[in-house]
C-alpha cells in the first residue's frame, strides 16, 4: 500500500468511521422553519449559516496598491470559492472612488461611433435581439499580485480575480453593422460612470472575441460589475473591461486617457505603454495563507490557474510540496475552458511537519509561470506589469499557513 | 444580398441608427448614488431595476400536477435566463409541502451504510477535504412538461428545470472507502427533511458519475436546493437528486419508498417502476409563450436543449419557423457540455405574419426529441414518464406568442 493511500485511509477511518448510530441521528434531524417574514420563493438567499463575504479594501491597503485614498474596492474571498464560477454577490470590485451608477436600463444607450460608416445607438432591447454568445471568462485586476509585505491571506494576495459566465453581443457584430473605416486600428471603450472612464484596446482583439456583455451568471450583470453593459475582453487586464459601457469609439491610434496616464499605468511604466494580455498564473487556494490545518492526515490541495496569453488555455499545472525542489502534475478539472479559471487538485497527506506548497502553470502558448525572482530579474529595475509570480505558502508545525513569498 | 441579411440590416438601421448625439447624451449620464443604508460591499445584490423572479405554484396548479395541495414549489423564469447557468436565487423548487430545513452545517453528518464493509460518518469539514469535481449539470423535475391546457407561458410549461455548476465528492470515492459488499446493486439516497424522503438509484450509475454536492455556482448550495448536501445524479429525473442528504445506504434491490409508491411514480406507472434517464428535450425560450414581439424585423430565436440519455450530450438542434414543415440547423453555443443546458440560436426576420416556431434536438445516443403525437402514440394509453415532446409556439399577427401545443 502506497504511503499516500495509507494516509488517506487513516484519515477516513480515524476521523469518520462509524462509532455509533445514535450520535449521528440527533443532529441529522435538526430542522426549523424558515425565519418568519422572509419570503424566499421569488428570489432566494443563501443559508444564514453562510458568512463568506468580500473584504473591503481600506484606505491604507488601497493607498499601497495604487495610491487612491477613496477607493470603492473589495477583494473576492477566493480562498472559499467552490468551483470555477465566482458568485456574482462576491465578485471582486475595483471602482476607484465611486459606488456604481444607478442606471435605468430603459434609458441606457450604447453608441458605436468614431471611424465608422454608420454611427449607431442601441437600446438594451435592441442589443438583446442580436446574436449573442455566453462564455465563462475570468477578469483580473492588474493590481492582483502577491507581495511579501502585510498581505497575509490568499484573499489579500489573490482576491482581485473572479470568473463568471458572461453573455452578450460580440463586438464584431456591432462593428460590422457600423462599418469600420480604413485607417481604424484601435477602439475606445467609454463608461457612463461619473469619472468617464475610458480605455484603449486594439481593434483586432475587439473583432476577435470581445463582448458587449449584458448577462453575468444567468441574469443581468450586477451593478458593481457594470450594469447594464460591460465590455469584456478575454485575457486582457481587468481595467480594459469597461463597466457601465455607453460607447465604443473606433479610432486610429490608442488614446492616453486619464487612467492610462501616469500613476495608473501598469507598474513603473511610462504613459502610453500598454500591457494588455495577462501571463500564466496559478495559486493554491487550500491550504493557503490565513487558513489552518486541523490535524495531520489526508488533504486535497486545490487551486486555480488561468492565462491571458496564447489561446487562453491552461495546459499543465504542477504542484510542489517541498519548496520547489520537486514537482507533481496536478489533476485539471474538466472541461478546461479558454480564458476561464481552471481548477486543479493534488492529493496530499500532511505528516505534521513544515512544508512549503506552491503551484506553477504552463499555458498553450508554452509560457511558464515565473518565480518571483525570475520575474524581478526579467522586469528589473521597474517591476513587471503583472503579478503572476509563483506564490509559495508555508505550512507550520501547528498547521498554520503563511505567505512565504 | 440574402433576404436574412437584408432583414437584419433593415432592423439595425431603422431602429438603431444614429439620429442625433444630443438625444443619447442625456440618458447616458443618468446616475445616482446607491440607496443609503445598504452596504453592497460584503455581499452584493442585483440592480433595483431587475425584477426577474420565480413563480410560486399555487395549490390549483400544484393539484393538477401531482395532487399535492400543500406544495412548496416554484417555477424558474427560464424565459428570462441569460446563458446556461441558472442563478441560484431563481433555481426551480419542488419540495411538496415543506420549506427547506434550517440545517447547521457544523452539526450535519453524512452516513455511508448498508451493504458496506466499513460504515462511515462524515462531517462537512471531512467531506471537503476529499477530492472533488465541479460539473455544470441541469436538474429537471419530471413534472416539467408542456400541456395544451391552462399553462400559457414558457415558464409555466418549462420552468421546472435549472442548470448549475455543482461541486462535490464523487459518490465512487465514498463507496470505495466504505467498501461495497457483494450482492449490492442499488443505493438509497436519504434526506434529512421532515418527510424523510428517500430514493432508489442503481449502484452502477452512482459509481459512474453521481456526486455528493456541497457547492452550487461557486458557493454553498442554497437551502432550497439541499443545503448543505445534495445527491446529484446527472441525467436522472430531478426527484433522484436527494436534497438535504444525510445518508447513502447500499442495498441489494430498489426500495419502493413513500415517494416511489403510487401517485408520485412517473405518470401512469405502477408502483416500483423506475424511469430515471430523461430523454432529449429542447424548447425555444424566445420568442416563447407569454412574450410579445415589439415589431417586425430581425430577431434571434434562442432556446435550450438537454438530454439525460447517451452520454448526455446534445449533438444537433433544428428549428422550424413554419410549423414543422421545414427545419434549419440552429447554432449551438460552445462548449456543449454533457448533462448541461445547451444554448442554441437561429437568426430570424419576422415579416409580421403568423408563424409557428418550434425546436427539436438530437442527442449523441441518436435519440430525437418526439412530437406530442409521437410521444402519445408510443406511450399510449397511460402517457409518457417524461414530458420531452416538441413545444410549438404560435406568433400571431400582432406579435403575441401563444402555446400552440
Amino acid at each position: 500500500m502506497a504511503p499516500k493511500r495509507a494516509g488517506r485511509r487513516r484519515f477516513l477511518t480515524e476521523s469518520a468511521a462509524l462509532i455509533g448510530l445514535a450520535a449521528g441521528t440527533k443532529s441529522l434531524s435538526a430542522q426549523n422553519p424558515e425565519a418568519p417574514g422572509k419570503d424566499m420563493m421569488p428570489y432566494g438567499e443563501r443559508s444564514r449559516f453562510e458568512r463568506t463575504a468580500r473584504i473591503r479594501l481600506g484606505n491604507k491597503v488601497n493607498m499601497s496598491m495604487h495610491g487612491d485614498p477613496n477607493g470603492y474596492d473589495a477583494l473576492s474571498p477566493i480562498g472559499e470559492q467552490i468551483g470555477i464560477i465566482t458568485p456574482s454577490a462576491v465578485h471582486f470590485i475595483s471602482s476607484h472612488g465611486n459606488p456604481p451608477p444607478d442606471i435605468d436600463p430603459a434609458r441606457h444607450r450604447l453608441m458605436i461611433h468614431g471611424l465608422v460608416e454608420r454611427p449607431l445607438i442601441y437600446t438594451m432591447e435592441e442589443l438583446k435581439r442580436l446574436p449573442s454568445v455566453s462564455r465563462i471568462y475570468y477578469i483580473e485586476c492588474l493590481a492582483n499580485r502577491p507581495s511579501p509585505g502585510e498581505k497575509k491571506t490568499v484573499d489579500d494576495n489573490h482576491g482581485l480575480i473572479s470568473c463568471s459566465e458572461w453573455t452578450g453581443v460580440p463586438v464584431s457584430v456591432l462593428l460590422k453593422e457600423a462599418g469600420v473605416k480604413p485607417g481604424a486600428h484601435w477602439v475606445i471603450g467609454e463608461s457612463a460612470e461619473a469619472q468617464r472612464t475610458s480605455r484603449s484596446a486594439p481593434l483586432e482583439k475587439m473583432m476577435l472575441d470581445a463582448l458587449v456583455a449584458y448577462g453575468q451568471n444567468g441574469e443581468a450583470i450586477r451593478p458593481q460589475q457594470g450594469y447594464p453593459l460591460r465590455l469584456v475582453i478575454p485575457g486582457f487586464e481587468g481595467k480594459y473591461h469597461v463597466k457601465w459601457l455607453k460607447g465604443i469609439k473606433v479610432v486610429d491610434r490608442p488614446y492616453i486617457t486619464y487612467w492610462e496616464h501616469g500613476t495608473f499605468m501598469s507598474n513603473g511604466n511610462t504613459k502610453g505603454q500598454y500591457f494588455m494580455e495577462q501571463g500564466p498564473k496559478s495559486v493554491i487556494t487550500f491550504p493557503a495563507g490565513g487558513q489552518k490545518l486541523t490535524g495531520r492526515g489526508y488533504y486535497t490541495i486545490v487551486g486555480f490557474a488561468w492565462t491571458g496569453s496564447g489561446s487562453g488555455t491552461i495546459r499543465r499545472v504542477e504542484v510542489s510540496i517541498d519548496g520547489g525542489r520537486t514537482w507533481n502534475d496536478a489533476q485539471l478539472q474538466q472541461p478546461v475552458l479558454p480564458y476561464a479559471l481552471t481548477r486543479f487538485q493534488l492529493p496530499w497527506t500532511w505528516n505534521g511537519g513544515e512544508a512549503v506548497l506552491q503551484s506553477r502553470c504552463t499555458d498553450d502558448a508554452g509560457q511558464v509561470q515565473p518565480t518571483a525572482a525570475e520575474q524581478a530579474k526579467f522586469w528589473a529595475p521597474m517591476g513587471g506589469p503583472h503579478g503572476n509570480m509563483i506564490q509559495p505558502w508555508k505550512v507550520t508545525n501547528d498547521g498554520q499557513v503563511l505567505n512565504a513569498l
